[in-house]
């Protein structure tokens, strides 16, 4: 490989510059789903006290009338400030998209400074997919760079989440790459976001993609006006990689630029619970299904993980909260032995369930080397079942529901988005059903109009 | 010493019940010293190109009408714009002020927040003044906390600036120390600011004040409202010291608070160039007065310098533009031995003059061991000087003009005032005469109203 002597310039040029026709059919499909998809995990966050206090300060800081539509409101206002609330909101109910390799969630910093701005500029719905597709491969390229140790202390969705926000929207407002480039400089110079709310369970969640998106965005329009900032802010002696992490990466920065779509790498969320149990959850409804079982008709269940799925999920033994039962295996199991899904209704109403209860106990995690090993490019799922008839019956899943071998057809991402919908009780279902066809129609739109008006 | 468990609480509850009758008289009148310096710096950001890009921005995403002042435009705004754009100007033309051992320039990032939440809240000049106190003694000591390793990747008054504006903005909203915890948690997550632009001699200077003083805001206004953040942003095992320094230092965190006031340590900037140029320019002007010496009476000048002055001047031999001529230290002698001073002015109109070229010639730096073992606590000038009719004079100060021990007099914090303004354009003489007053009547307000009304 060679080395790209400045990728920070390689990736602002390659953001500025790409255009619909240099993208595949099938990554634009992608593009679209991915919509859908965020879409209604932004509807999801409607009634959340993190998110409606970020609205709250929006309408108290912001306009009061624009062109960009906050979604969980249906008001207008400036795309700073659109971009922000929905940014926020869309993080909320974890249920918005996440690409592996980078451990980043790009759909929630990508999609509100894009929409904002489509919206408060009349673009067009293909030059609005290409701006998505800009944040969307800028984003996880630099998530890529930061690298693990990064991730160790810094929420990457924050902070790579800021390049995103801004390669969306400088794509948008038509930027020439060295504008881009400026907008790139801007961007990094305001990334943050630490892991030490997780501690206290505090609201920086939604913050960070509030601030990424709004943060990004402002860069953007910053870099138009002439605004400039630094050409190696990624890769620079005192750039983000420098200063946020220990095994920064600047040849993923430009890894396979245009031919390779990380876009079309990403993965929907099904579940709704912590990922580390898809590939199990998985591999039991696959089991059930093949061999007609109910949850009365299996006396045991081992899930066979990698060492990370201990970790996160080994302290959960008697989930306490709807979010700890996000967390516990034994939980997520019975709520797909019992109910055949773990969404957000089947959590908030049933974590307690007797059933699962029970279910529960009946459920032991052990470390298994072929998973562990094909971890975090690949998530296995495996498992055996004990039935009360005595019979043993294996399982196995080699990508989760979601992930892009095995991703949710456009029926899947639609109840999908219904029962996020519900979950924030944010539209009616006459709402949805006149919504989701100008969703889905989104690439043919001559101007990004607002939804709800 | 005893090690404080939980310093960011200290610090909060600090922050948030601190009042009027605890601070010196003393301190409370060099924070209006400070308040009238920073208000001159925030006129002379007027017209400067990134300023004013960052003025448009707010006008475009921000409302057009509210309580909180835009100084440089006179409009009013919402807080958070007019904390953005005061923010940026301040922080322009490098004259706002600085506290040496924190290298942290805490007006710029406290000023902006409390006063347009001042305004637009109501408060006193009393309230407004205490909560400045309380940004500044916040802001100076996390500088401290993140330490040296910090301020070589990351610019302390962007970083440590967020939580010093949400120090000052959630005094004014009367937070609870449990909230001031919140905001501190909620501003931490948002702190950034890289010094990779000063490379590329971007605009993001600008932009680290105006972040902090916007993000320190919302992350206050957050708190009002219920949003949680994390406990231990500053300490904690995922927080700022430990994703963005290497020898943080939490017992800084709490050092003497009540009885040592760090406000009161800050320095005043004189002249306008470099810092690390006064304390020789100090000297000088001692020596020629002391001896009623002309530029021309003089044919060569040692100045005994620590070494960073060399490190960070020395490559300055013949400056081509007036921001590389505020690095020349020849150019600073010369404006010095010249006209008497090296102001805004001065640098504008005559870097190039015949004059200050030919005595940028005579001057050389010399490492002094005294000097460079006293910095940076002590910032000592020493210069030697020869006549061109044979003497040999020495002149020395221990502490450079503006230094607490050699402060400003409230008649050269006028004199400051006038030249600032003057070089922004952002107020008429007579202007000035009917602010001024104003400024300095600060405590005595019963609410702090707009200047420009």
């Amino acid at each position: 490989m060679t080395m790209d002597a400045h990728p920070s310039k390689t990736l602002a040029e390659f953001a500025a510059t790409l255009e619909p026709k240099a993208i595949p059919e099938t990554v634009l499909r992608r593009a679209e789903e991915l919509f859908v998809d965020w879409f209604g995990s932004a509807l999801a966050g409607k009634g959340a006290r993190p998110v409606e206090a970020i609205e709250s300060l929006a309408r108290e800081m912001g306009p009061e009338a624009g062109e960009a539509e906050v979604l969980i409101s249906r008001r207008g206002t400036s795309p700073y400030f659109a971009a922000m609330v929905n940014a926020a909101a869309s993080h909320y109910a974890e249920q918005d998209d996440v690409h592996n390799g980078s451990v980043f969630h790009p759909a929630a910093v990508v999609f509100p400074p894009a929409l904002a701005l489509a919206q408060s500029l009349g673009r067009s719905g293909e030059e609005f997919l290409t701006a998505v597709a800009a944040g969307y491969e800028v984003g996880i390229r630099v998530g890529e760079f930061l690298g693990r140790s990064h991730y160790k202390i810094f929420h990457t969705t924050g902070t790579a989440g800021t390049l995103a926000a801004a390669a969306a929207a400088g794509r948008l407002l038509r930027l020439t790459p060295t504008q881009m480039l400026d907008a790139f400089g801007s961007a990094g110079t305001q990334a943050a976001g630490l892991w030490e709310f997780l501690r206290d369970a505090a609201d920086s969640k939604q913050l960070h993609t509030a601030h990424a998106a709004s943060a990004g965005l402002a860069a953007a329009l910053l870099a138009a006006k002439g605004f400039t900032g630094a050409k190696h802010v990624l890769e620079g002696p005192q750039g983000m990689g420098a200063g946020m992490s220990r095994d920064a990466d600047p040849s993923r920065l430009t890894d396979r630029l245009g031919s390779r779509w990380a876009l079309a790498e990403t993965s929907f969320k099904y579940h709704a619970s912590c990922r580390h149990t898809h590939p199990a959850a998985d591999a039991l409804l696959h089991v059930m299904r093949q061999h007609g079982l109910e949850a009365e008709d299996i006396a045991r269940v081992r899930a066979y993980v990698h060492q990370a799925a201990i970790d996160v999920l080994g302290p959960v033994v008697e989930p306490q909260t709807v979010h700890q039962a996000k967390f516990s295996m034994g939980t997520v199991l019975g709520l797909i032995a019992v109910f055949g899904r773990a969404g957000l209704q089947e959590f908030e109403t049933a974590f307690r369930d007797p059933r699962v209860v029970a279910f529960r106990g009946k459920v032991d995690m052990v470390l298994d080397p072929e998973v562990d090993s094909a971890y975090p490019q690949r998530w296995i799922g495996k498992v055996v079942i004990e039935t009360v008839d005595g019979r043993t019956l294996s399982g196995r899943v080699d990508e989760p529901k979601g992930d892009p071998g095995n991703t949710l057809s456009r029926t899947e991402i639609e109840e999908k988005f219904r029962r996020l919908t519900e979950y924030g009780k944010a539209a009616t279902g006459e709402e949805v059903d006149r919504l989701l066809p100008r969703l889905w129609a989104i690439a043919q739109a001559p101007r990004v109009a607002r939804f709800w008006e």
